[in-house]
């Protein structure tokens, strides 16, 4: 028996059929004897569909407008799931982010969560009725309606559950865990059954988009236990507690769990990424700042860094990447800045993936890297850069070669299962 | 230059493109030195959208639920068309009904509007913002979301207006205004300048469906001025304040306005009444209640009675009429009194049309009622029941000949325009 917070994602709330099944889940939970809050999605596609709106009414919105209308889609999906559940004899309600209230800054469109109120829901959840809360929301200290960035609804999930200090946040997507590598291009991938946060977060940010990379950094700063597992498993055989997922943990529960030291726990790929390369940069203090600062300034995340020796004395070539929609506004900043850098030419190149490795195991072994150089090479994978964690290596290499990659590494470190 | 309160319709709301007309409309008024508050409807069918979905979540659902549902229609126009005057140059704001607040009992899905707080908008106005709010939609004193019923946002205009002290209510409409009956029916209808409070009730409920009645009465208990005009007119050649609608108006400001009395304001044609003739009734005191006492109860309007001497004595055959819409309900519970009331048969026709002519100045005048029975007897036009009040003579006729009807008696009243 205890206090559990469960969240899902806008494909498991996309139509009152699959909310139905959501509440199914949801009701099974409670029915175990535990105390339930839910967070919920705006059904998939309604909020492409509200941005859409707000782009076409001003392409300049002002973002305390466009939450008002945003905030709706999970608005909606909230009482409509507060209504199913009572339709299968659930006491249940909807608790709207001004009305718990979950209090955010001003940041109105990317708002950061403050302070959550749970007198009225925790009241609410020990007198047996399931607390259903939309997602992306909240309210600024001028009482006006805010949202989190998009994907948000896994950040209100993790934030809800370390308010109520619930014993689990299970976030139920449309995968059913956390997998060794994407399982649509290896078909031996292995779900993991358990995997730690900063794991956690190097996968999310190379592209394995199961959480959102804010939601698992919150965990890890508030400790709260998140599980992910799916929704479209509704096997009314599975005892609640059962149903098999991924649950992210710290490093230390990893050690209390004895398990065998898995050197990597899994591998990435992003093609979001882009490659600069500027020319004949000369050789001299001040250049690398000149070239990064203005990027910096305009909010663009510069990735891997590498100066080579270019042919002439006292110049160099410069590389590095910046995520593929911001690529445009890079050259366009570098381009002003052209007579202060002094470099030849820009060259870039948005047909690159970033491949990585990640694992907490790495930290104690050495030839990670080199195990991962081998592998590529042998199948004559060009690695155009390297950049490292101290629990990850990731390689930049030609788009066309992702998966051959990811497979050759999937094999490599012993990660193929039957 | 004074404070005016706007209000358009779903139609008028459907879309981005229409909603930038809705703007421009809006920017002209201010424009002209007004300080203006928008109130506003959902996109045209949205609310059939979402009552759908609560119907399909739970068929008996939680009013209290279904209100967060369904508010969030009005919620997406609301910040929809503040961004597009945003778009336009002017400063504008939504302001939704728990952030008013516009305080409401808690009848959640059939709110009715109390007190509603005035002071921060008024000073936004003041300060040059459109303040811009959700109609529908209002706030419990348990701080859950209310909505007033449907087509309720005329009422929440005039609410609005009344609150804010306005010199005008502007409903604008898919028509141009009120007329002297259906232009569909009538092509010689003409467009009506002014009409009262009193015969806007009575033509509202009667099937003109211009305007909620439930608005118009909270104008005339108010003393709001409410005018009716198209926001389909988007002519920049035609100044603020010179739009022409119809203007709803006291008997004194009508008199004040010295214009030739006018016999008959309108006619109105109303489809939705059924008509239920319970035979050979004991002619006993006592029947009478026994009839129309759990008709009552149930909610169901009765409208017009007769009652006719029957052919044996002691007996009488009872008519009257109720909303088509209840009229399986009303025969059950009548059944079921079949022993109390002691009748021989129920016999129904949903095939009825209701016909009335409206017009405060029939209080002076004598004749209004006979002109109407000569002018349809002359067309062979049999008149089923009869009902009258101080500015309203309604006839019951078969549903077949309702456009017959209303044109005879547009002639015969003297209405035709050119």
């Amino acid at each position: 028996m205890g206090r559990i917070v469960m969240k899902f994602g806008g494909t498991s709330m996309a139509g009152t059929e699959r909310i139905r099944r959501v509440a199914r889940i949801v009701a099974r939970q409670q029915a175990a004897g535990h105390e339930v809050a839910v967070v919920v999605s705006a059904m998939a596609g309604e909020t492409d569909r509200l941005v859409n709106f707000c782009r076409e009414a001003n392409p300049l919105y002002d973002p305390a407008e466009y939450d008002v209308v945003v905030a709706s889609g999970e608005q909606v999906t909230s009482g409509l799931l507060a209504l199913t559940l009572q339709a299968l004899g659930c006491k249940a309600r909807s608790w709207l982010g001004w009305q718990l209230p979950i209090h955010t800054d001003d940041a109105y469109a990317k708002a950061r969560i403050g302070e959550i109120e749970t007198d009225a829901i925790a009241a609410s959840m020990a007198a047996g009725e399931i607390a259903v809360i939309p997602g992306f929301q909240g309210v600024s200290d001028a009482g006006r309606v805010t949202t989190l960035g998009r994907g948000g609804s896994d950040t209100s999930a993790v934030a809800v559950a370390a308010a109520l200090k619930a014993d689990r946040c299970d976030i139920y997507t449309d995968v059913d865990g956390v997998y060794t590598t994407d399982p649509r291009i290896v078909a031996k991938a292995k779900k993991l059954k358990h995997v730690t946060y900063e794991e956690m977060l190097e996968l999310a940010s190379v592209g394995s988009k199961v959480l959102q990379t804010r939601s698992v950094s919150l965990a890890m700063k508030e400790g709260v236990r998140v599980q992910v597992l799916s929704s479209f498993i509704d096997d009314d055989a599975t005892p609640a507690d059962e149903i098999p997922g991924t649950m992210i943990v710290s490093d230390e529960e990893l050690e209390g769990l004895d398990m065998e030291a898995q050197l990597i726990t899994g591998i990435a790929a992003d093609k979001n990424e882009a490659k600069v390369i500027l020319t004949r940069v000369p050789d001299k203090p001040g250049t690398v700042a000149a070239i990064f600062s203005p990027l910096a300034g305009a909010n663009i995340n510069v990735d891997m860094i590498i100066q080579n020796v270019g042919r002439d004395k006292g110049e160099t070539d410069v590389t590095f990447t910046v995520p593929a929609a911001d690529l445009l506004r890079a050259q366009t900043l570098l381009e002003a800045q052209r007579d202060v850098i002094g470099f030849n030419r820009i060259i870039t190149d948005a047909k690159v993936a970033k491949i990585s490795v990640v694992g907490v195991g790495m930290r104690s072994h050495a030839g990670v890297a080199s195990t991962m150089f081998k592998a590529l090479a042998d199948r004559g994978i060009n690695i155009q850069a390297i950049s490292t964690s101290e629990i990850k290596v990731s390689v930049l290499i030609d788009e066309d070669e992702t998966e051959l990659a990811v497979r050759v590494l999937h094999t490599a470190y012993g990660l193929d299962g039957e």
